[in-house]
This record gives C-alpha cells, sequence and structure tokens, in this order.
C-alpha cells in the first residue's frame, strides 16, 4: 500500500481537486485520503456545503477516505491549521502528503520551511513585527533579509504559504512522510477570475447565484450539489445569521471578549468596541481591520467568538482521530490507521465517550459548531446531526 | 395638583390611548403620566416602535411624563406586570390609576381582586390545577364555583384580568390610590377586525405592510411613525432576529435552561428538546405547547432565554424610576414624584451609578435588551441607545 493524504476543505469538490487525486495516483498511490474541514472553514465562514455533503463528493471522485479535521485547527491560521492536518495525516500513517502550490516545487518549500524556523528568521521577524508591519509581510521582508528575493516571492502566495506551513509541521512533529505537491491550475485561490479551473471562491458564488457552477465540477460532485440544493441544504451562508453574529457580539462581556484566541495588543477592546456599534459584518470587519490585521484573521475571531472557541482550544495536535466515510478501497486505510494506533479512532458518534475530556471537550465544541451550521443554510435544519449522521460507507466507487 | 397615571405600552400610540387621556383629564386630572414598557414588551416580543418614540408619541397626544416600567416586569405575566406598573405608579405619588376594560366597572374588579386574593380561592384554584387545567381557565373555574358566573365572566377577558391584577396590587402594595377604569371601544384586544378604534396588533401589522395604519393614530402620533419609518426605526420585530433566538435556544446548556424564569413541570426539558429540533419560531411554538402552558407564556420563555433574564429578575418590585421624557407640565409631576422619594429616581443615565447592586443589575439587562432591540430595527441601530439617549423633554405640547 502507498497512502497519500490530501489536506482539503472541498468547499466544493472541483475539477482541480480531481486533478490532484489524479496526479498522486499517476505518481504511484495506491490509496487516497482526505483531512478535511467540517462545518467551518479557514476563511472564517461556514461551509457551503456539509461535510457529509463534501464527504460524498470526495468519494465519488476518486478519494477512498475523508477525515475530518476538528473545528480549533480547521478555522485557525495557517500554520494552526497545518500542525492539525500533518498529525491526522500522520494518525492515518501516511507515506506522502500532496497539496497543491503555486510553485509546484517541494524542495524549495521544504527549504523555506526550515529557514522560517531558525533563530535569525524568528529574530527578524520580531524586529520587524514591532514596527507595527502585518505578519505576513514582516515574515515576507525578514526572508528577503536574510536569503534573497527567491523565498520572499514563495511568501508571496497563499498555497505556497500552506504548503510550507506543512512542511514545518512534519519537520516539528518529527514525520517521515514525504511531500509531494502539483502546480495549481487555472485561476488563483479566492480569485473571481474565468478559467477551466476556477477557484472555489467563483464556484461559489456561481451556486449562491444559482448557475455556472456545474461545468467546474466532476460530474460526481455536481449531482451531490444538485441534491443539496433540491434539499434547501445548500448554499449555507453566514449571511444568513448575520444578526445572530451580531447578537452574540454584543451580548458577551468584556472578559469573553479576553478569552477569545489568536488576540494581540488589545484587539479584543478594538472589537468589543465596534461589535456594538457596527450594523452589519462587512461594516464591522471595515470598522476593524488595521494594517496589522488581516480580514481573514478577523472573519475568524468573530466566527471564534460565534462558535464560543477559546485560546487554547486549538492547542497541540488534535486528540481524535474522526472518520466521515469511505469507499470500497477506505476499509484498508482504516485498518492501517488502526494498527499504528497513533490517535483513538473515531467511526461512530457514541466512540467519543471512550475519549479522555480534552477529547470530550474538542467532540462537543464540533457538535455546537454544527448545531450552529445548521441555521446557516436556507431552511434551517434540525441540531444533533453530528449526533445523528453516521459514517458514509460507499461501496461502489459513485454517488 | 391631581395626577393620575396609566400603565401602558403604546405599541403605538393610538386613538384609544387618546380616548382614555381625555377621559381622564375630562373626570379632573390636571396631570397624567404614563408607566411604560421599554424595548420589549408583554407579548413576548420587541416592541415595534423605539421606547423613545412611543414617548415622543405619548407626550405629543396628552400625556405629561412617561416614566419606564423595567424590562423583568415588562415581559413578565399580567400579575407580575401588574405589581411592577403598580409600584411606579405609586412611586410617582399619583391619587388615581386609570385604565381601559372590557366592564368598564371598578368596583366589580376591585371585588374579583379580593376574592382572587382569599383562601378559599388559593385552594380552589389549587385543585382545578392538579386536574392539568391551564392557569387562566383553572382560575376562572374556581371563581364560578365560589361566586358564581359573573366575576368567572369578568376573568375572561384580558383587559378586565389586567384590570383585577392592577386592583390585587393596590390592595397587597396598600396603595391609597383611587382606581378610575373606562369601557373600552372599538375592536377586542389583540383583534385584527376593522373599527373606528382598533386594536394595537390591526395597526402593527398595517405598519409591518405599509398602509392603513395613518387614520387610527392621532396626528402626533402618526407624524412619529412617518419619522421611524423613513429612518428605518421602525417596524422593529423578533422576526428580524429569528435565527438568532434559535441559536441562543440552541447554545444554552440545561442548566442555562432551568435558570429561566415561570418554569413549572419540566417546561424546560420541552423547550430545550424541541429547540435542537425547530426550524423556526412559529414552528417551535407549536411543538411546545400545550394545553397548559399559553402561547404567550412561551413566547415570553423564549424572550427571557434570548435576553439573558432569569428566575428571580422580576421579584418584587422595580428598585428605581426612570424616566424617559416629559412635556411642559411634567416637571411638576417630577417634582411631586422627588419629594415623595419612594424610589430613586433616573433622569440620566449616569444616575445608574447611584443604585444599589440590584438596581444596577435591572440598568444592566435593560441596556443589554436595548442593544438587542437595535437588531431587531429594520437597519440594525447601534448598541448602546439607553446610554445615549438623553431624557426627552417637550417644552411645547406637540412634536
Amino acid at each position: 500500500m502507498r497512502l497519500v493524504v490530501i489536506i482539503a476543505e472541498y468547499d466544493p469538490f472541483h475539477k482541480g481537486h480531481e486533478a490532484l487525486v489524479k496526479a498522486v495516483r499517476a505518481a504511484g498511490a495506491t490509496h487516497v485520503a482526505a483531512v478535511m474541514s467540517g462545518s467551518f472553514v479557514q476563511r472564517g465562514s461556514a461551509a457551503c456545503l456539509s461535510k457529509w455533503a463534501r464527504t460524498r463528493q470526495a468519494l465519488s471522485c476518486g478519494v477512498d477516505l475523508v477525515a475530518e479535521l476538528p473545528l480549533p485547527w480547521a478555522v485557525s491560521g495557517a500554520e494552526t491549521f497545518a500542525r492539525g492536518g500533518v498529525a491526522l495525516a500522520n494518525a492515518l500513517n501516511a507515506d506522502v502528503l500532496a497539496f497543491g502550490s503555486e510553485c509546484g516545487d517541494a524542495k524549495q518549500l521544504w527549504r523555506a520551511a526550515k529557514l522560517l524556523q531558525s533563530p535569525q528568521m524568528g529574530q527578524k521577524l520580531r524586529e520587524n513585527m514591532k514596527a507595527g508591519i502585518q505578519f505576513a509581510t514582516a515574515r515576507e521582508r525578514a526572508a528577503a533579509f536574510l536569503t534573497g528575493e527567491e523565498t520572499a516571492a514563495l511568501l508571496k502566495q497563499p498555497n505556497n504559504i500552506l504548503g510550507i506551513e506543512y512542511c514545518k509541521a512534519l519537520q516539528q512533529q518529527k514525520c517521515s512522510m514525504e511531500c509531494f505537491t502539483v502546480k495549481r491550475q487555472g485561476a488563483g485561490h479566492g480569485s473571481m477570475e474565468e478559467s477551466d479551473f476556477p477557484s472555489a471562491t467563483r464556484i461559489r458564488a456561481q451556486i449562491q447565484s444559482g448557475s455556472g457552477w456545474e461545468a467546474s465540477l466532476p460530474s460526481g460532485s455536481a449531482a451531490v450539489v444538485r441534491q443539496e440544493l433540491a434539499a434547501g441544504h445548500t448554499p449555507a451562508s453566514l449571511q444568513r445569521v448575520e444578526r445572530a453574529v451580531l447578537y452574540r457580539l454584543r451580548v458577551m462581556s468584556p472578559m469573553e471578549y479576553k478569552t477569545l484566541p489568536d488576540l494581540s495588543e488589545g484587539l479584543e477592546n478594538r472589537l468589543y468596541a465596534v461589535a456594538h456599534t457596527a450594523g452589519s459584518l462587512e461594516e464591522l470587519y471595515d470598522m476593524v481591520k488595521t494594517k496589522r490585521y488581516s480580514h481573514a484573521r478577523l472573519r475568524r475571531l468573530v466566527l471564534a467568538a460565534f462558535l464560543g472557541l477559546r485560546a487554547g482550544d486549538s492547542a497541540g495536535t488534535p486528540p481524535y482521530l474522526k472518520i466521515l466515510g469511505f469507499g470500497p478501497k477506505g476499509r484498508e486505510v482504516l485498518a492501517r490507521a488502526a494498527q499504528k494506533g497513533v490517535l483513538p479512532l473515531l467511526t461512530h458518534a457514541s466512540d467519543s465517550r471512550k475519549l479522555d475530556s480534552r477529547g470530550q471537550n474538542v467532540v462537543e465544541l464540533e457538535n455546537r459548531a454544527t448545531d450552529i451550521w445548521a441555521l446557516c443554510c436556507p431552511k434551517p435544519a434540525p441540531a444533533g446531526l453530528d449526533r445523528t449522521a453516521g459514517i458514509l460507507v460507499l461501496e461502489k466507487g459513485c454517488v
């Protein structure tokens, strides 16, 4: 067996995702597993499609097994996101970690990861941050200063940055798995431009508007979107609960603001003040935004408040390996992970009872988040989906 | 000075309200004050118009001063609502308490109030309740058993019931003020029927739909509605924050459910279960409703959860007398209340600092409720209105 793991959101699973699966198969993978975000995603928002719909998409398009990246890691910045994803890839006993990047060269990313962990880098970065520069820019300039423009250029592109974080996590967690990257095709991350491989952002906007998305999805994935649209389960969106988010921000005490994750330099005070003035989320983000805090970081902070996440929830690595579904060859992946036994394996809601208190806490955060996600659907879905939805088993290769 | 106090919601102030003010003037009142609900009202909902808009309406239509019935009493059942209102009328040093009723006969209501407080009534009521009958019906039947159909008939009509509760509160609080009631004209409470004096329910529905309301309001009151509509401040509605209410009900712990006011016989367990299934508020009310719990009681319970109210918040009587506004003759009312000095008088947001901890707690509940009310407006208003809106002083008699 040669198991390749891909860390992804699949919101939705599109032709670019399919191309990566095909590329790893062509490079020798016998089995492909995905570590996938759950009900909320890294851009600080609700997933457009439920995690079960996205699992069905992935399984019907060539992925053998889907494991869930727990909420605290899934809605964190790149470093924590990668730390959680790599730990789960390791628990799955992966031989290879695969991902798309703008540069398409794993060696370059690996070198950059080493540089980012060096003492000189840390010092230079702190100097730049003290000057009031936003983290991403400060890091880019420090890299340029230490190694020249080539590494700095890598750090300008979002999928390279994520790839470097994967490499960093592999180094820090002393994982022996290989890195495999393919050059991203088509439109850039977050781009709205037309392309044979449009970005997920563009495809989600097309699902919202009702047309144009079909051509960008493999047929199995498109079939799932059609079913979910017909059932009123998609497109889910934080916009539908905008006043609920504002409500939460207005009723939280100043003490509760101080427990939010990823705060620095009084950001909580700024957010508290603005939350009591803003009449919409866009207005809120625009009012809080400064040159130090990116829009995505603010979105994640607001989402953490809404979901009840606190500093420390995403410390370390995930406490369990939860399986959302698998196809015909997935049982072999599951057996190999069980044999390695790095983390408790959850294949049924009741399995969480066996976890320690930290594990149970993460499960509760996940369940509550899905209860809230259900309110983001066109027609609010009942709560308790995480407790009632069983693991998805696809005996044939297609939905 | 002969001061008459009216306890009201004025949502909005209509011609029926104006008729009552004229009737008390005709009966000898030299000054008229109102004790009025704030941002949320007894039907378990957000007020359609802000408390400041409703104060402007009342002052421009013949009321000399408006005091605020604090939130915990304003959103409680008739008995607690009346207890709070009568205590504030007493703090204003009223000579007369005036209200509309279906029977129009204060003596009858006064006698019924005495009956309701008798030991025989208490015993009979408990017997009926044990048989599983809803409170209102159980009380009606007990009255019929003890005194015949006449008193029982009184208890069938909502404004009579409220009038009887006012009489009960006057007796319990040993207030010397007189009772004055006029027979309600026009459509019944909550009715949607056409009339020269349509119900506030019908008028609010007309404001929602955009037409037909103007003829039912005195001109000064109609002018305020026009201004508020133009500014996007009305109609406020709990419907606009429906998903926020569902969110709150989904994230509350079972322990928090147990602290809600006015629970009995496991209602909190029933509500908890349904809150995790219902996809809308109407669905939720329909699913929780039983023959024991009226729709209005469920609405108030859900509202209490949303606003963070707890059992005990409405115990006893309000801890302060807060003035929302006054007209030319209002200063004399204010001076008389200050002289009587039954309760601390709040005429400025900063006055609340002088209150004891119970008083400050009620102020905080009120402020938070108004922050949430602001999200019920067509365009969400900023938080902090209770802290920034000054007392309304009308030097002339008209807006």
